[in-house]
């Protein structure tokens, strides 16, 4: 079959590689019909992880099932299904808990397995005509029949669950404010998912106009980081007071105020400036253990300077990790069905497989408009 | 009356004051029969804060009601009254949602009022004969008749309820293991609270043999972190994978495990390491964001290196802040009237209100055994 | 002053009474601007109660604090001010639990507290010119200055809380679906609340086409239950499963499904059915222990059939109770605030005071459109 | 093998019947050790229900893995297990939400399933030599190997979680008072489950001395109802105000205080009646949908006159329904391995399988102290 094949930095290709087979009872076959491209998968195509060549990329699948292993019971082929990035066993103790992003068991000696991710597993990804889903009664979100919200849908295997579970590592409840920093594809599905919650009021803080304009247009307050310190201006709309909860959907690769230089917790801390005491922060991430290319030698070991002081005196309480997709990706499917979400407007393209590396260049370049990008392996090049 | 009262570092006298009097309808004033000294006092006791000479001291009050306001409702002169260390109002925002550590009106500008203690508000301290107990209703809590529990209910006016945040915080719950950092009053009393709330396996990392004894004679595991890496010793003790929950209840003046020098974040990121992915970490602290005397210049402003990274990485979650006394203090003396906790084995002496300055002395060098003092002003000299 | 006074039954006259006057230092006085007409007076209007003549009605009370007590801390003349029905103390174990509608205080030998309502305590009713505040800091709720929202923030102090709490006593969440029994002013605010919250599908039941029709114009679905059975209805419009979640908002004086007679559980059973296995019962209600003009010995004493076999085989949980209106009316006036919740389309008529008896006819009656009718004192007659 | 098999009411004998064996490559069979009797089974064998001759009893089952299907992963013969009472498929809507108990998947048109029971599915039972369990990964709690804690173990199938259940739907927190009705084995259980959650005081309602002496010994307060009004007994002991949290552990065969004859409602209503205003009732039951033998036409179909006047004035909240066995047995069988909890204290008899006929009359007949029976298979008779 053709998948995205890594080849090496800043470059993928479209290659011929061997087709995925039923290994266990409990897997199954998927023909993917759309498959997104993530911010994290640029980690890899820049070479800033230990990613090596001939993995094929792809955690966000959407597809129709093929072909079922012996074991499984609620799926038969011709179902549409889409898969949360994360694959999950569903009955280890974190499986158990809900906490399906950081499963004991399919990536033995780690927390947690992905499709298509380095140091997530063996599971190959999704920019491909087919896949192979494990656990596949657990790891399976049944769809209606048909194409109708295809490009709604695929946004349910990663950043709409991912906004929201920022949301839900903040506890954003009805009536309250919230500040969302970052505009790109997260942090705009943070924004929409605070207001789904009923917040009453949404912060979005970004310096890019266009995203900016996307976050007042769903109903959140743009934020223009670079005309005065963010949380100065929340403050002032906010009667002085801050927020009650925010999220941080920039993470560790945060650039100083000006854009000369990394600094990888300028967001944290300034979130923490921003939200009230007793408040609540949703740091869907993304913060890594181990970063090669960090601009100083504990930032390279994943330590950062964090106004902890400041935050321990306003009794700020904080939720940090991957999204457990699982925990929300029915209920948000469930809202788009009902014509109450629609969370594709933050797709920018819809393109064939064969157009994976163009968009890689460009998605990575931020350039021509390429904020999210949807591949359809069916579609004709 | 007499009272405590700070002269210079390392120097407090027992002298006449003027007697408080009510100021408001809503105050009560009472005859103080036990005030212990915390260790937060001794913050003040060395002259690593702003406090300014002639400060009274005391924070942990307990006593009986002497006179009454015009408006206060449900109390009368007689009652035995215990008072949360923090002074709150009970009808701003933060009060209504029981954060009543960071209420909005009792000093203003700030979230949080506390008796006796440095930038938190016009509040006298209570190692006195006598203290000024403002919105009295909201923050007088009623104990029976008498001086029975006496040591006991004066711990409830901060360090046992503290402990037990840290709990909260971590949302200990039954079954579970929990890992408590640092066995001082706070800390033993965390663990005693994990026990209480039905955790399986709670263990307490310290370096002092009197304190980890004490730990295990409570029904906890004693970890002596200068036998060799606690978060090891721990994951021994739990197949490897680290404890469900953690407390730390030592905070910013940590010691590198070696004792030579202070190390700020060395308790919070051995948390980090020692606390399974998916658990969470109670901060009752405490962690301040000015420390003059810090070793840094970035310790000084309340920024310390956190792991971050391996926090995100595990999707921990953290709950930080001062303790809302009020949201524990009644069930928690109703766990001690009930035969079902006793708090006191932590208290190391009963002292008359003369011997403060000896006590201040010996417990601010952690000599002969002054790990928990309890005053009474009532004892004569 | 001139205020609603009960005559007798089916007789209400806006008389002449004593002006109310400050008691306590934590009253205020409020000159009344808008004070609605609650389908609760009714009870007492028709004489179904054992209110005595000469009682003032009013519980949705709205006005400008004109007078305020020596101990009063937050408030000032000039403030704007809208108050839950339930009059409460704040300090109280139950008001400290957030139970603010079952109050130990306010109306001693009961739990709970309100205005102008028989058996709730002394506080006379604000549909009159003034109205006396006990406990003010705590039961006043700030509005900002003028007359922007009036309408919608009147229903702040009953109806808009009491719907939400519906869903709250239902854990309505993101992407559920709820079934809404009653589309009565309660009902429409608990579908209201629900959309907020994020529920994808809100069913609303009732019989009567203008109220089905405002239901649909919110966004829930209407189910007229005079044509089928309403489980029946909403079971096949969810797969077959029932809805997640479910409000009863019509509570003891439901009738049979041809409304020939009292059926007094026929809602709560039929909700029964109508929520699917594992779901919740939100009952904002009303019940009542004793019902003297009940259709049997058993329901004058408010024991009702009900099926609880049913309910346990499904595994449901059920919340009832008067709303506490505080734990909900400030998050829900910064909706209003915000633009994102305008809860007043739900009030039919806005008349002034002299037009109560004429008002509370019509609405008795259900006829003229009278659903729900706010009182302006301040408005010529 | 052989296995208690059910041959008409008040019978069962102990038979040769056919061996079970892999059917699905997710099932393990089971070398039963240890099966418990339980009160539920007694509703069958009384002939109160719809079971034919000829069904093996037995859902509370634990043994060691003797074969495992293909698809199985996490276990391996030899591997000590123990078996909720639920068989639950780990992947349908209700098992996502931790309602195991409910479970959609495993026996169709019916939420939820169970060995060896009437209605629950085909799944045989355990009170056998082997046990087919299917979806074993999920369905499986691993025990440490060898024999230690044996008779603790086994309850952890269903009568330790579901006392426990009982706390959690009533949501008992530290500090807090709670009444338990009924001292059966479910009602012990719960008592012991409140105490190690923190309750303060636990009453534990029943009419039989050897129950109450039970209670007391671990800790509760007895209150024998033959003596007086229990709901009065405990208020005078709670200053006249009731519990904070209630547990209903007797059901739909609750008998009149006199003992003359089945009232199915009376412990529910006594409960709401024992709870305080803004109290919780927890009901593991068990009420029935359909009961023949019920005393009137009303109770044959589930439904009771419950007083839902009261229950609604105060404002309670009421949570029903079979335990989520998973959602609690890794938890208490950690409590149980690190000493901190002992619930074999209310096994009264361990029997070879021979004896069940015998251990069913007796158990049946509430004689010679036959009040919880454990059955091992493997032990000669």
């Amino acid at each position: 079959m053709k998948a995205v094949v890594y080849e090496h930095p800043f470059d993928v290709a479209v290659k011929e590689v061997e087709d995925p087979r039923i290994q266990h009872p409990n897997d199954v076959l998927v023909r993917v019909t759309s498959t997104a491209i993530c911010g994290s998968d640029l980690h890899m195509y820049e070479g800033r992880t230990a990613a090596q060549p001939g993995i094929v990329f792809g955690h966000e699948n959407l597809g129709v099932i093929e072909e079922i292993g012996s074991g499984v019971t609620s799926l038969k082929p011709g179902d549409r299904v889409v898969m949360p990035f994360n694959v999950a066993c569903g009955f280890c103790k974190n499986c158990l808990a809900g906490f399906t992003g950081f499963c004991l068991t399919v990536n033995p000696g780690f927390a947690g397995g992905a499709y298509g991710y380095v140091a997530m597993g063996p599971y190959t990804g999704g920019q491909a005509e087919h896949l192979r889903v494990p656990y596949a009664d657990f790891n399976c979100l049944k769809l209606p029949p048909g194409d109708e919200w295809e490009t709604d849908f695929v946004l349910l295997a990663d950043i709409f669950p991912t906004g929201y579970h920022g949301c839900e590592l903040a506890k954003v409840s009805p009536g309250e404010s919230v500040a969302v920093y970052g505009a790109g594809p997260v942090g705009l599905m943070a924004a929409y998912s605070a207001l789904l919650r009923g917040a009453s009021k949404v912060f979005v803080v970004d310096r890019v106009p266009e995203r900016l304009a996307k976050a007042e247009e769903i109903g959140a307050i743009p934020i223009d980081f670079t005309q005065a310190d963010p949380a100065e201006q929340i403050r002032e709309q906010t009667d002085g007071e801050g927020t009650d909860k925010g999220v941080d959907a920039v993470g560790y690769q945060a650039h100083s105020r000006d854009a000369s230089h990394e600094e990888p917790a300028v967001v944290l801390n300034t979130l923490i400036m921003t939200v009230r005491p007793t408040g609540m922060l949703g740091v869907p991430g993304l913060y890594v253990p181990s970063d090669p290319g960090a601009p100083d030698e504990h930032a390279k070991q994943g330590q950062l300077l964090v106004s902890i002081g400041k935050m321990f005196e306003k009794g700020q309480r904080m939720g940090t990790g991957q999204c457990n997709v699982k925990l929300y990706n029915r209920q948000l499917r469930d809202l788009i069905i009902a014509g109450r979400a629609k969370p594709s407007f933050v797709v920018s393209h819809e393109l064939p497989l064969d157009q994976a590396p163009m968009a890689y260049d460009k998605f990575d370049k931020r350039i021509e408009g390429f904020t999210k990008v949807v591949l359809h392996p069916t579609l004709a090049a």
